[in-house]
């Protein structure tokens, strides 16, 4: 097979670090040329790209677990495309594959820097969501620390999102009872109705400590957070004795707030086991991971939704969407 | 042996609870009669009474992870004393236990409920202190939580006090560096010339965070936290990535203020792992690690130091005394 390889293609950078909410002029479009291969690399033509909240970090300079994402470079991001140049003896041209080569219409990566995907078994964008990082990070977070067992209540924030909706539907299949917290109304009944979470409380209804202690009858044993600040405040407050908590992420401080715990007396009291993770962290239980993932939503156990922009250069105002929380499910760019 | 019975004696009940800090009108001092002993009970007069600041969560009505102190019973607390009458076989007349008699002169205690006493090994009073409850603390927050290795560094706060001393030497002799932190340059001293710590900070300085930064130039593996607020926020600033915090108190916060982790995003983007415990919740546990205190007591390779109030009247000042930091080591009330 021969898959043509244009001159030139499309990227954006980091232009500006944000002060304050992303705008989009921290980004800049560019036309680069196309790089020669050399050794053992590979040439990819992304059809997606994923939008994370990790990246509202990256673009930070501030010291945070990963270093931050350089000026005038290619803004990270997570891909699934085709191979269009190869000189890796593991890739040939028209094969899929998963990289990390960023918010641009083409990459090159090395080839052991890539994932090879079988999009028979599944489309290609759900490698980038339920059988992908946020699906691994759920899988993590849930399994090897929040460990639940049947009976046992889980509450999940952001539970609409890629990672939250992955968290709940594995929870319910472990046998718990599963609540949400989502902005909206559309959301939570989309975290009912559709992924199949118990309950799942609106946080934007304004009585979220009521609401959740009212769908929290038995208490909470797991908390699965993605957002921290009110939401993690709420669900803290519902803990039973030796609790544990999965600190995914903390999306509602993406703009520099202080995110405090208020109530840290409750750590000692409930005897609660918290614990910060980042799923990359722990790549030698992504085959398994990602296997089980994968199988579960190609047996209709694990559903998904994606919200999904066109065209590269939609993607800064798909990603200053995402950080506000409008999208549904996993946010993809589609490039092709 | 034969030792007399007294027909009463002197013991302190919760007269109201604490609006704010505890005030001496919070107690009241009593005389009750010596009681009858029922089958497979013994009537132990006690020689020393510790004071540990779990007591001030008792005091308060509030959900705790106990049930909170009685109005009108006798104070919680351990005790260490001589049995004087027995209706249990496994205890004679003359014989040392420890037990939870409480504010009291006297008391009588289920025999299965107390603990037999060597007084050849160790002084008694220090199966109240660095073998006993506060000993226990120390020894399951460090090997069950932080897990300290050879050359990392353990943050300890109230390094002075019965728990922090016997945590600080611990990691000592598992090859850590240990900074303290304390109150005032006496405590401090003790901490560093006596206990062996390799640094400790007096946060009456008004430098903590400066002076933190200082002592850990290899930034902070393990914190055993006693107190909350201000030196777990400067130890959480210092930690290296996958640092373990034991939270074992707050006494910082003892007086119903709030304890705010400020910087949760520390614990995110330094995937730490943070657990509030109860030694009381692991007591498979305490042969082992009593033996091992005990034994490195004996060895005199952990120190200890203690704060002698005399006289059961005196309990109430010293406790309030030791809510405020006042005490040197573990706070004891000699009875006898």
């Amino acid at each position: 097979m021969t898959l043509e390889i244009p001159a030139n293609y499309q990227r954006i950078v980091l232009a500006a670090r944000p002060r304050g909410p992303v705008v989009e002029e921290n980004f800049r479009l560019e036309t680069v040329a196309v790089p020669a291969l050399a050794e053992g690399e590979v040439l990819v033509r992304n059809h997606y790209l994923s939008l994370d909240p990790y990246m509202r970090g990256r673009m930070s300079a501030a010291k945070s677990y990963a270093s931050s994402q350089a000026l005038d470079h290619t803004m990270i991001g997570n891909t699934v495309g085709q191979v269009v140049a190869s000189r890796h003896a593991g890739y040939a041209v028209g094969d899929y594959a998963a990289g990390l080569l960023g918010w641009a219409e083409m990459g090159v990566a090395d080839g052991a820097a890539l994932r090879k995907l079988d999009v028979a078994a599944l489309p290609l964008s759900v490698y980038l969501g339920a059988a992908g990082m946020p699906g691994m990070a759920a899988w993590y977070g849930l399994n090897h620390i929040i460990l639940p067992k049947a009976g046992e209540t889980v509450v999940v924030s952001a539970a609409s999102g890629a990672v939250g909706s992955v968290v709940g539907q594995l929870a319910k299949l472990r046998g718990c009872r599963v609540v949400g917290i989502a902005g909206g109304p559309e959301k939570c009944a989309h975290v009912v109705d559709v992924l199949g979470f118990d309950a799942c409380i609106d946080y934007k209804a304004g009585q979220l400590e009521a609401d959740l202690a009212a769908a929290t009858p038995d208490g909470v044993d797991g908390i699965f957070e993605n957002v921290g600040g009110a939401t993690l405040e709420a669900a803290l407050a519902r803990t039973n004795a030796f609790a544990r908590i999965a600190l995914c992420g903390l999306i509602g401080g993406f703009n520099g707030q202080e995110m405090p715990i208020k109530n840290s007396r409750i750590l000692l009291i409930n005897r609660l086991s918290l614990r910060g993770f980042i799923v990359t962290e722990h790549m030698d239980l992504w085959p398994q991971g990602l296997q089980e993932l994968a199988q579960l939503v190609a047996d209709g156990k694990l559903k998904y939704h994606e919200s999904v922009a066109t065209g590269l250069a939609a993607a800064p105002r798909a990603f200053m969407g995402l950080l506000q929380g409008q999208n549904l499910g996993k946010q993809l760019v589609k490039l092709i």
